[in-house]
């Protein structure tokens, strides 16, 4: 088990404190890859994923049989400043949706084989409007960063963290702009479907917000706490304690990421045992990704969130992960090594 | 069950008179996907496949529950021109580690819970040295279309077909330049891993067969008896054969494409029941697909062969039937359509 989080400082400790992938397992995995009846490298990206998920799991012919999808919901007080399609009471659609299981991540998260749990935060509290006020206090970060960090089962060996929240593109967006600079237009997208003056309106939101916060922004977590969401820094909990437990999370769209760019600018190798799951087709993703420093396994176009596009990545490392501790090496098979 | 096929110009007939994917379910499944809890477009990709399996299974709620993997195997009397960094003898002893369980495609198949079989056709008998002559007589041709014809399961609700042939990557160019045109270097890649010597050598075999050949060849067939090889003419039986029984196909590698491709230049609507599975590492299979007018589901620097791509492609297409066939209404779930 984890120690709890005490403070948001002791929170920035832990991270900074996680232990690395296992060198050993690393080595040995590496050195299976180079014995299986194939030619060299022909698996292309499946071994480096073997690779690295042995590493992180500490042995050299690893199986994925408890992957946990969690999905984080929260709501947002930006939304008074109509930047979504969608009016702010279908997240709590939704949550019902997820629990009565008809939303697509209860389809790909049972098709996954995963565990799923639901995590809906204070949805009859959204944040503050961050154009008026930062999104959370100190204490509410701690509580949802919390949240995520004691939801992460830790028995899981596989961990995908999905949101909803009507306005969390915005919060994204802002999130993005704040920690890595550039224009708001560039970081604003249409989210759930906003027609052209509803982007419009939606990067003056961004810009707004930025402008009103940047200058207290030092780190992630302040990022956070003034342009984030709740279900955003749950997220965000839940990776750093999946990092903490040397579980593999694989990162979904665009909400995830900046969720993901938030810890990142806390700690540097906060993400290191993490893989992005797919492109989104917001093209805002596109650039996150780029500054994560990640490429995406899968690229269909997406945009859904909930943690879609990741876990229907867990397929592709369950097929990397089939063939490198499944196959035979030459030896074995009795195959000429060419 | 199917007829069989007579002659060359009985398959050619039969091709040609295929039947059309089910218009009702395409649109029955069209309505649905509009009814889902998503906001429009937010599964990209996932829901164009959903339709389209659902308009070739004739049912807008469709389900994958049999796939099949056939893995042809062939040898080519090409290889006495050094085409390939492996010796001839690999192809018979990959073929026992088919059979014994121990290749990628082995773990590939099982993951996707495919049936799986393996169809060695005469590898005592290597194709004709295409450089000095047809690889194939137009009986051995019509043998191995109808070894594939026959393999296909009828109850197989998704085909994926794979190949072994040690020196196949160089009919592969051989038949996409014969039957595309354009540069003989162009359609030549390193395949299981040739030097920059064995590269230019490649390119040498693949021009010679090409001009050698070139005048006779007026359709698909005609390139594929020229020069194909034995599991190439098979993978394109096979093909066909799902074409006739609407059971929908993901492609492969370029080996298998340029299977494909003899079929498109046989009958112009012989791939509609075809996706693209992966684009591989080889430049040719990228040119290869857009020449089929495919564009591949993942891209992840493969380069095996054996139908791996493909197979691991299923789970894509799986995905996206357990979210078409699985996700709630928003009529159902009580959620607010934007």
């Amino acid at each position: 088990m984890l120690p709890q989080i005490s403070s948001l400082d002791d929170f920035r400790a832990q991270l900074g404190a996680a232990p690395a992938a296992d060198a050993s397992a690393t080595q040995g995995a590496e050195a299976r890859n180079g014995q299986l009846t194939k030619p060299p490298g022909a698996l292309g990206r499946l071994e480096d994923l073997a690779i690295w998920y042995a590493g992180w799991r500490g042995s050299d012919r690893p199986a994925i049989t408890a992957p946990q999808v969690i999905v984080f919901a929260g709501n947002h007080g930006v939304t008074a400043q109509g930047v979504s399609a969608f009016p702010a009471e279908v997240t709590a659609q939704m949550v019902l949706n997820f629990e009565h299981g008809g939303a697509a991540i209860n389809q790909l998260a049972e098709f996954a084989g995963a565990r799923m749990d639901v995590h809906a935060l204070d949805l009859d509290r959204p944040t503050q409007d961050f154009t008026k006020a930062p999104a959370m206090s100190e204490a509410e970060l701690l509580s949802a960063l919390q949240a995520g960090w004691e939801a992460v089962d830790p028995t899981a060996d596989l961990l995908v963290v999905g949101e909803m929240g009507i306005g969390n593109t915005t919060a994204a967006a802002a999130l993005s702009c704040a920690l890595f600079g550039g224009a708001a237009a560039g970081w604003t997208g249409r989210g759930t479907g906003v027609d052209d003056a509803g982007l419009a309106n939606k990067s003056r939101v961004v810009a707004e917000g930025v402008a009103l916060h940047g200058p207290q922004i030092k780190d992630g977590l302040d990022a956070l706490a003034c342009l984030g969401g709740r279900e955003i820094a749950a997220m965000a909990g839940a990776i750093a304690a999946a990092r903490m437990l040397r579980i593999p999370v694989i990162l979904d769209g665009y909400i995830c990421c900046s969720a993901a760019a938030c810890l990142l600018k806390t700690h540097e190798g906060a993400l290191d045992h993490a893989v992005a799951g797919h492109k989104g087709a917001e093209a805002a993703h596109v650039m996150l990704l780029d500054k994560l420093g990640k490429e995406p396994l899968l690229t269909l176009g997406l945009r859904l969130g909930e943690g879609s596009g990741a876990a229907l990545a867990i397929q592709i490392l369950k097929g990397a992960i089939a063939c490198h501790s499944g196959m035979a090496t030459f030896a074995e098979a009795g195959v000429t090594d060419g």
